[in-house]
């Protein structure tokens, strides 16, 4: 996980995650390195590059399919991770997903 | 240009660019803010996103069209940027136009 990503010849997905943590850790980095660890074992995954600065962290993740994306959403352990970004890791995010053509 | 852009509802098309800078300024910071005041005067340009850490850096920007997206890279002072980009600034980069759904 580091670095750009080395996704196959287009068409596939993409999903933007942009999002402005709360103060302190609480439990984030390790349930981040855990989340990028589970997707990158999913069905589907093509790659993953990820930056944070002081203003706002971006993960972009990529993705054969939109099922392979949905799947992924529903994972139990990331739902769990889900839950704790909105009550406590995140003051803001945006999700989007797209197609790179 | 700061923090989570506000964009409307879908479909509109992002441009994902990813990369990974060389060793020192070299004019890089002034230019990569003047980049995103020139864009974000270009006709069909929704927004931006940015974060950069020590290993990589990510610029989303969000656009209404895909002939905003080509008279942006056709803009004559972006394009010196791009030529120093590929000379100087960057070690390496991707660049991925995509539709978000």
């Amino acid at each position: 996980m580091c670095g750009i990503a080395r996704t196959p010849e287009p068409p596939y997905y993409a999903v933007i995650f942009a999002s402005q943590r709360t103060e302190g850790d609480n439990g984030y980095g390790k349930m981040a390195d855990k989340m990028v660890e589970l997707a990158s074992q999913q069905k589907g995954f093509l790659g993953v590059e990820s930056a944070r600065d002081e203003g706002l962290g971006i993960t972009v993740s990529y993705w054969d399919s939109l099922e392979a994306i949905r799947d992924w959403k529903e994972h139990a352990i990331h739902k769990i991770a889900q839950e704790k970004g909105k009550t406590e890791w995140y003051q803001n995010f945006s999700l989007r997903v797209c197609k790179v053509e």
